[in-house]
C-alpha cells in the first residue's frame, strides 16, 4: 500500500472523530432530564461553570494573545540578529510562530470549552439515568466522557496537520515541523493556567466547604444548606474536566511535533538512500494517532455489561478493546510507512519495521502497566491504602505520616517502570539499522522512543473518556444528593462515583507515564533544533566551526548542573505556590459560608436558600487571581536560566525538571490518592478494631482519615496535574525559544 | 613562610583539639551533678544510651567488617583484571581501600561513641547548673557539645592525615589522594546506619510516647508515669547527638579528600611548571581544616555573656569569632601555600591565591546564609512560621497543607544560595590562571569550588558543638522535669531548649549546603578517578584510545537518563522505607505502653513505677531491625545502576541524587522545624483569634498544631538528616567502586 494515501486517513479519521463525537452529545443530550428538582441544581452547577470558564477563558486568551505578540517580536528579531538569511528564519519565522502558538491556544481552548460544556449537560442526564438503570447511567456519563476525548484528540490531531500543511510540510516536509512548535507551547500555555485555575478552584471549594460544612456547621456533604456547594460541584468540572481536557491537548500535541522532529532526521537518511516515500517518516506520528482515535470509535460499542456487574468491568472492555485494536493498527502503520526500499537493515535479518513495531507496543504496554499501578496504589483493598487506614486508629498524624510514605514508594515502581520503557524502546529503535551513513549516527534508538509514546498515545480519547466519566458521575451524585432523589438512584451513582474516582487517578498516572517517555524525545528534539541554528550561523560566518554543534549535555558543567538545579526547586517552588493558593482560596469561602450562616439564619430550618450564586462569584475571582503567580513563575524561571547561562544548560534545567516534576507529580497524586480511598475504605465498613469491632463514621480513625483527604485535596488535584503540564511546558518553551538561548 | 613547616599544623592542631575536648569533658565531669532525684534519673538515660549505643554499634560493625570484606576483594579482582600492572593496583589496591574503609569506619565510630559519653553526662550537669545560672547552663551544654565537636573534627582530620601518610602520601603525592577513598567510604557507611538508626530511635520513641502518654492518658510531656519517657530522652542523645556527629564526621572526611583529588591536578601543573612546593596544593585542605580547628578553640572563650542576655546571642558571638578568625587564617594559608613560582597568573593581574581567597570567603559566607535562612523558616516569629499557626485555626488538615507549603518554598531560597556559591566560586578558581598546558584546561574553577568547600568547614567544630548544645539541654529539661526540680530550673531549660531547636536546624542547614557544595567536587574527584583507570587501560592496551576518557556526562544518552531518574527516585524511596521504619517502631512502643498501663493500675497514681527499661529495650531492637531495609537500599542501588548501565550513567545517579536529595532534605529539615516551632508559638500565646482572645494550650488550633509537630518529627529528625548521608554515600560509594562500573 502507498503511504501516501495512508495519510489521508488523517484529515478522514479526524472528521469521524468529530462527527462521532457531534452523534453523542445529541445522544446524551436527547435523553430524560429527570424530575425539576434535578434540572434546577443542574441548572445552576451550569450557570457557575459557564460564568468561570467564561471569565478565566477571558484572561487566558489575554495572556495568550500578549504572549503570542512577545514571541513574534523576540523570535523575529533574535533570529533575524543571529543569522544572515532573513527570508525564512528572521522575522518572518517569528510571525509564523506566534500565529502558530495563537492557534495552538485557541484549539485549546475550543477543546475544553465544548468538553465542560457536554460534561455540565451530562451530570444531570446521568443522574435521571441511575433512577432506572446502572449500565444506561454508564453509558450517558460515558458518552458525556467520550464527546471531550474525541474532540481533544480530534482537535489536536487536525491542529497540528492543518498548522504544518499551512506552514509547507507537503513542499519541504523536514524543514515544518520546525516552523510548528509555536502550536505546541500555545497549548501548553493555556493547558497550564486551565489546569492551574481549574485545579485552584475546584480544591478550595471542596476544601472550603468541607471545612465550614461538615467540621464547623456539621452537615452532611453536599448539602443544600451549604452555600459552598454549588461551587464544588462547578469545580469538579471546570477542574477535572477542563483541566484534564487542555493538559492531555497539549500532550498529545507537544509530543506528536517532538516525534515529527526525529522523522527529520531518518527522512534525511531515508532521501539519502532513495527510498521511496521518505516524508512518511515524518507523518507516521500523525498516521498512529489518526488509527487510534478510530480503534476508540469501535470501542465505544464496547461499552455495555449487565446491571449486576462492576461498572469498573464496562469500562475495562471498552479499554482492551481500544488497547488491541491499537496494537494491530500499529503493526499495519509501520509496515505500510516504514520502508526500506527493500533493503533490509534491521537486526537479525529482521526489517525496520518490526523493531519500532516492537516499540510502540513497548509504549502501549506501559500505558497498560501504569493503569494497572495507580489501581494498585490508590484502589481500596491493597496494601497501600490498607496501611493508610490502618494508621488512622492513631490519629492523624500517624495518617499523614503513612500517607507520606506511602506516596514517596509509589516512586520506585514508577521510575523503574518508566526506565524499563525508555532504555527497551531505544534498544529495540536501534537495532532498525536507520544509521546515518555520513556521521556514522544511529538515529533509530531515539526514534525508538518517539514511536513507544505514540504508542501509548492512541489511546489518549478513551482515556480521557474515562477520565471525565469521574466528574459527571460525580456532580450526578451531587446533585442526586441535592434533588433528594429516590435511594436507588442515590446507591447507583454512588457506586459510579468510587469508580470515576479510580478512573480519575488512572488518567493522571498515564499523563505521567506519557510526559516522561515523551521527555525524552521532547529534549532530542530540542538538541536538533538548537543544532539547526547552530549549522546556520556556522554557514553564514556568525559563528565558527570550532565552537561546535550541541553534541552532549555535560552535567559535569558548572552551568548545567546549577541550572539542573534549579529546574528540580521550580517543580516545589511551583507546587509550594499551587498548593497555597488553594488554602489562600478556600479561607475566602470559609469566611463568606461564616457569613451566611451568621446573617441568614433561616439557612439551618431550610426557611432560607443560601446565596450559592456569591460563593461561586468570589471563589471564580480568588481562583483567576491566584493562578497567575505560578503560572507567571513557571513561564518565567526557564527563560531567565536560559538566558543567563546558555543552551546547554536550559537543556539540563529541562531534563532534571522533567524528573522531579514526574516523580513529585507521582507523589502528589498517588498519595492523595491513597488518602481519599482510605477514607473511603473506612467508610465501607472494613477498618475493624482490636476488638473486632467495625470503625466506621463519626470515629476518631474516620476522622483522622478525613483530615488525610482533605490534605490529598490539592496534591492529587491542583500540585499533582499542574506538574504535568509544567514539565511538558519547559519542553516546548524551550523548543520554540531556543534562539534567545544561543549566544 | 614554607608551606612545608606549615603542613605540621595539620597533627599540632589536631592534637591541640584532642587535648582542648579533654580538658573540656574533665570540666564538664568535675561540675555540680545536682539532687539525688536529677542523678537516678540521669543515671537511667546514661543506662539507655549506652546500651542502645553498644548494640547498634555491634550491629554496624559487623556490617563494616563485611563490607571492607567484599570491598577489598571486588576491587582487588576487577583491578587485577582490568589493568597489567597489579603492583600496586590489583589486589593489593583492594586491601589498603578495605582497611582504609575499616580506619575510617572505626575513627568514625570512636568519634560517636565518645561524643554521645559525654553528652549524656552533660545533660545532668547542665540541669544543676540551670538551678543557679543561665550562663552557667549554657556553657556547661556549650562545653560537652563541643568534647564531640572538637573530637569528631579532630579524628578526621588525624585520620585522613594518617592513612594518607601511611599511603605513601609524602612521597608520592598525587597518587595517594586515590588510595583513601575508602577512609572516606568507611565513614559515610557507619554514618548512613548510624543516623538511621538513632534517627528511627528517637523519632519512634517521642511519636510513640507523645501519642500513647499525652493524645491517650491525657498526662503532660515527660511525666514520669508514661513508661516511654526515658526512651524519649535516650533518643535525644542517639538521634540528634550521634546521628549528627558521624554525619559531619563523613561530610569533613570525603570532602576533604575529594578537594585533594581535585589538588592532584594542580599539583600535576605546579611539578610542570617547576614552582616551589606543588605537593602543598594537595596538603591544602587538610591545613586549612587545622587553621579551622584552632580558630574554633579560641573562639570557645568567647561563649560568655549575661544573666538576662538571650542564649541565642551568647552561642552567636562563638560563631562570629570562629567565622572572622577563619577568614583571617584562610587568607595567611592561601598566601603561603598557592605559590605560583613568582609567575603572576591570575586574571586582572592579581596572584593566584587571592582569587582562591575569595573562592573560600565565599564558602564562608555560605554557611553564614544559611544559619539565617533556616532561621527565617524555622523561628517563630517571621511570616512561615505565623502563616502555619494561622493555619491551624481550621483544623489539623489545613496545618500540614500550609507547613507542606512552607516545606516545599524553602527550596526556592537554597538552591539560588547554592547556585550563586558554586557559580561565584567557579568563576573565581577560574580567574586564578591555572591551566594544563598540555591540555589546556583550566583546572582552577573546579579547585575553586573545593577551596569553598573547605572554607566552609572550617567552621564544622562550632557548628557541631552547638548542636550537640540541643539534646544536651533537651535531656536537661527532662530531668528537671522528671526530678521535680525547682520552677526557676525548668524555666531556664525550657528557654535553653528552645535555642537548642534553632541550633539543631541551622546544623541541618549547614549539612545541606556542605553537601551541595560538596557534590560538584566530589563528582570531578569521581570523573579524574575514572580517567585515571581509562588510561591506565589504555596504556596496558585493554582499551583503545579511540574509545576515549570521560569527558562529559551526557544527559541526552539514555542510561544517564534512566540513571539520574534512578537517583532521583532512590531518593524519594530511602526516605519512604526512612519514614516508616519510625512508624513501625512508634507502634511497638504505643503497644507496650498501653500493656502497662493496663496491667500495672498502680502507675497512674504513682503507686507503682513503670517498666521504663522494657520501653527502651523494645525501641532499640525495633529501630535497629527497621535501619537494615533503607541502610541496604541506599548502598545497593548505585551499585545495581553502575553495574548495569556504566560509569558514565552512574554519574548521574550521583548527580541528579544529590541534587534530589539536597532539596528533599530541605524540605523535611525546614517543613519540620517550621511546624515544630509553629507548635511552640501557639503555646507561647502568640495566636490570637477573630474576637481579641489568645488560641493558646487546649485549644483546637493547639491541638491542630500538635498533629503538624508530629508530622515533622520523622521528616526533620529521620529522613531529612539520613538524605544528608545518603547524598554523600553515593559520592563516596561511586568514588571507591568505579572499577566495577568500567567494563
Amino acid at each position: 500500500m502507498d503511504p501516501s494515501s495512508l495519510q489521508l486517513i488523517i484529515p478522514i479519521a479526524g472528521l469521524a472523530a468529530i462527527l462521532f463525537a457531534l452523534y453523542l452529545a445529541r445522544d446524551v443530550l436527547s435523553r430524560d432530564t429527570g424530575t425539576q428538582a434535578m434540572q434546577d441544581v443542574a441548572a445552576t452547577i451550569f450557570e457557575g461553570a459557564v460564568a468561570f470558564i467564561r471569565r478565566q477563558y477571558t484572561t487566558i486568551a489575554l495572556l495568550a494573545l500578549g504572549g503570542a505578540v512577545v514571541i513574534a517580536v523576540v523570535i523575529g528579531t533574535v533570529e533575524g540578529k543571529n543569522v544572515a538569511d532573513t527570508d525564512i528564519y528572521g522575522f518572518d519565522l517569528g510571525i509564523r510562530t506566534g500565529v502558530a502558538f495563537l492557534v495552538g491556544a485557541a484549539c485549546s481552548m475550543a477543546s475544553g470549552i465544548i468538553g465542560m460544556y457536554i460534561s455540565v449537560k451530562a451530570n444531570l442526564r446521568t443522574a435521571a439515568a441511575a433512577r432506572r438503570s446502572l449500565v444506561e447511567a454508564v453509558q450517558v456519563a460515558m458518552r458525556g466522557g467520550a464527546v471531550s476525548g474525541f474532540l481533544v484528540v480530534a482537535l489536536s490531531l487536525l491542529g497540528v496537520w492543518a498548522i504544518f500543511a499551512a506552514y509547507g510540510g507537503f513542499d519541504k516536509p523536514a524543514q515544518a515541523p520546525f516552523l510548528i512548535v509555536g502550536f505546541g507551547f500555545g497549548a501548553s500555555f493555556v493547558a497550564l493556567f486551565a489546569q492551574l485555575g481549574g485545579g485552584i478552584y475546584t480544591k478550595a471549594a471542596d476544601v472550603g466547604s468541607d471545612l465550614v460544612g461538615k467540621v464547623e456547621a456539621g452537615i452532611p456533604e453536599d448539602d443544600p444548606r451549604n452555600a459552598g456547594v454549588i461551587a464544588d460541584l462547578v469545580g469538579d468540572n471546570v477542574g477535572d474536566c477542563a483541566g484534564r481536557g487542555a493538559d492531555l491537548f497539549e500532550s498529545t500535541a507537544a509530543e506528536n511535533i517532538g516525534a515529527m522532529i526525529l522523522g527529520v532526521a531518518v527522512y534525511g537518511i531515508a532521501q539519502a538512500a532513495g527510498w521511496p516515500n521518505p516524508q512518511a517518516w515524518i507523518f507516521f506520528p500523525l498516521v498512529v494517532r489518526a488509527f487510534g482515535l478510530l480503534a476508540t470509535i469501535v470501542a465505544m460499542f464496547f461499552v455495555r455489561g449487565r446491571e449486576d456487574e462492576n461498572p469498573m468491568n464496562i469500562l475495562n472492555r471498552g479499554y482492551w478493546v481500544t488497547t488491541i485494536l491499537s496494537v494491530i493498527a500499529l503493526g499495519f502503520v509501520t509496515n505500510v510507512m516504514m520502508q526500506t526500499g527493500g533493503e533490509v537493515l534491521g537486526a537479525n535479518g529482521l526489517p525496520s519495521w518490526i523493531w519500532f513495531f516492537g516499540a510502540g507496543v513497548v509504549g502501549l504496554a506501559t500505558s497498560v502497566a501504569f493503569v494497572y499501578i495507580t489501581q494498585y496504589y490508590t484502589a481500596g483493598g491493597y496494601r497501600p491504602v490498607r496501611e493508610i487506614a490502618q494508621a488512622s486508629k492513631t490519629g492523624p498524624a500517624t495518617n499523614i505520616i503513612s500517607g507520606i510514605a506511602v506516596g514517596f514508594e509509589t516512586t520506585l515502581v514508577t521510575a523503574v517502570t518508566i526506565g524499563i520503557a525508555l532504555i527497551a524502546s531505544h534498544w529495540l529503535g536501534s537495532q532498525a539499522g536507520l544509521v546515518n551513513k555520513e556521521t556514522g549516527v544511529n538515529v533509530g534508538g531515539i526514534f525508538g522512543t518517539a514511536v513507544a509514546t505514540m504508542g501509548m498515545l492512541m489511546t489518549t480519547a478513551y482515556i480521557l473518556a474515562m477520565d471525565t466519566f469521574g466528574p459527571i458521575t460525580d456532580n450526578a451524585g451531587g446533585i442526586a444528593e441535592f434533588s433528594h432523589a429516590e435511594a436507588g438512584a442515590r446507591e447507583i451513582t454512588d457506586r459510579l462515583d468510587a469508580v470515576g474516582n479510580t478512573t480519575k487517578a488512572l488518567t493522571k498516572g498515564y499523563a505521567i507515564a506519557s510526559a516522561s517517555l515523551a521527555a525524552f524525545l521532547l529534549f532530542s528534539a530540542y538538541i536538533d533544533k538548537v543544532n539547526l541554528i547552530l549549522s546556520r550561523q556556522i554557514a553564514a560566518g556568525t559563528r565558527t566551526a570550532a565552537q561546535g554543534l550541541l553534541t552532549s549535555v555535560n552535567l559535569a558543567d558548572v552551568s548545567v548542573f546549577v541550572a539542573a538545579l534549579m529546574g528540580a526547586m521550580l517543580v516545589y517552588f511551583f507546587s509550594s505556590l499551587a498548593i497555597r493558593a488553594v488554602g489562600t482560596t478556600a479561607q475566602a469561602i470559609i469566611v463568606e459560608v461564616r457569613r451566611q450562616f451568621r446573617e441568614m439564619p433561616g439557612i439551618m430550618d431550610y426557611t432560607q436558600r443560601p446565596d450559592y450564586a456569591r460563593v461561586v462569584d468570589i471563589t471564580t475571582r480568588a481562583a483567576l487571581r491566584q493562578m497567575v503567580l505560578p503560572g507567571v513563575v513557571a513561564v518565567a524561571t526557564p527563560i531567565i536560566v536560559g538566558v543567563l547561562l546558555g543552551y546547554e544548560a536550559i537543556a539540563g534545567l529541562l531534563m532534571v525538571g522533567t524528573i522531579s516534576g514526574v516523580l513529585l507529580a507521582t507523589v502528589l497524586n498517588n498519595g492523595g490518592g491513597a488518602w481519599d480511598n482510605a477514607k473511603k475504605y473506612i467508610e465501607s465498613g472494613h477498618l475493624i478494631d482490636e476488638n473486632g469491632n467495625v470503625l466506621g463514621k463519626k470515629t476518631a480513625a474516620h476522622a483522622a482519615a478525613v483530615v488525610g483527604d482533605t490534605v490529598g485535596d490539592p496534591f492529587k488535584d491542583t500540585a499533582g496535574p499542574s506538574l504535568h503540564v509544567l514539565v511538558k511546558l519547559l519542553a516546548t518553551i524551550t523548543l520554540v525559544l531556543a534562539p534567545l538561548f544561543i549566544r
